[in-house]
């Protein structure tokens, strides 16, 4: 049994940033940078946790984990990742879809 | 450009219902009941959107927008619904995670 994608949060209150993405054809750097960031955005302060997957048509969605909407503003105004993301807007996505929710309520379970 | 895979949503504030799982290996009629879970859910009291991916270590994401609470707990007791919950906790599911949150803000972009 994996458990290892599933992030590890405390219970709720906390931040969720959604994001929802389609992919441009193509690799054009994005591996590289998307492991960067993961790597970036789990060093920023009130970083709980993050989930993320894309499929075969190039859909993915990321669901990161914040303390605060404050440690979310911080972590978009961070200058490496403000660079990320104008590459995401001009190179790596088609559309996307970003959207700050408040966790209320979270459930989880391993049947066997 | 396809954005038929993303939510057509109103604006904030709503519901997300994210669900993160990790799928058994094999098929077991997952894929037929998925699809009919997304059409079941299309059709209930206040269902505002879907997105839904999964990649090929079978780790998936989907979060599903309602108007209320109230009617995310409706969705919950369908009970067709309810059927397959049992299942995916007997059969499809090694693991999953469900949170229930409060969509604040949004934001979209098409680049091109």
């Amino acid at each position: 049994m994996s458990t290892s994608r599933f992030a590890q949060l405390p219970p709720p209150p906390y931040y969720a940033v959604i994001f929802s993405s389609q992919r441009t054809p193509g690799e054009r750097g994005y591996n590289e940078m998307a492991e960067r960031m993961a790597a970036l955005a789990a060093q920023q302060p009130g970083f709980l946790g993050i989930e993320s997957t894309r499929d075969d048509e190039g859909f993915g969605i990321t669901v990161a984990y914040f303390d605060s909407e404050e440690n979310i503003a911080r972590w978009k105004a961070n200058a490496e990742h403000r660079t990320a993301q104008a590459l995401g807007r001009s190179t790596w996505y088609e559309h996307f879809e970003l959207r700050v929710a408040k966790v209320e309520r979270a459930h989880a379970m391993t049947p066997r």
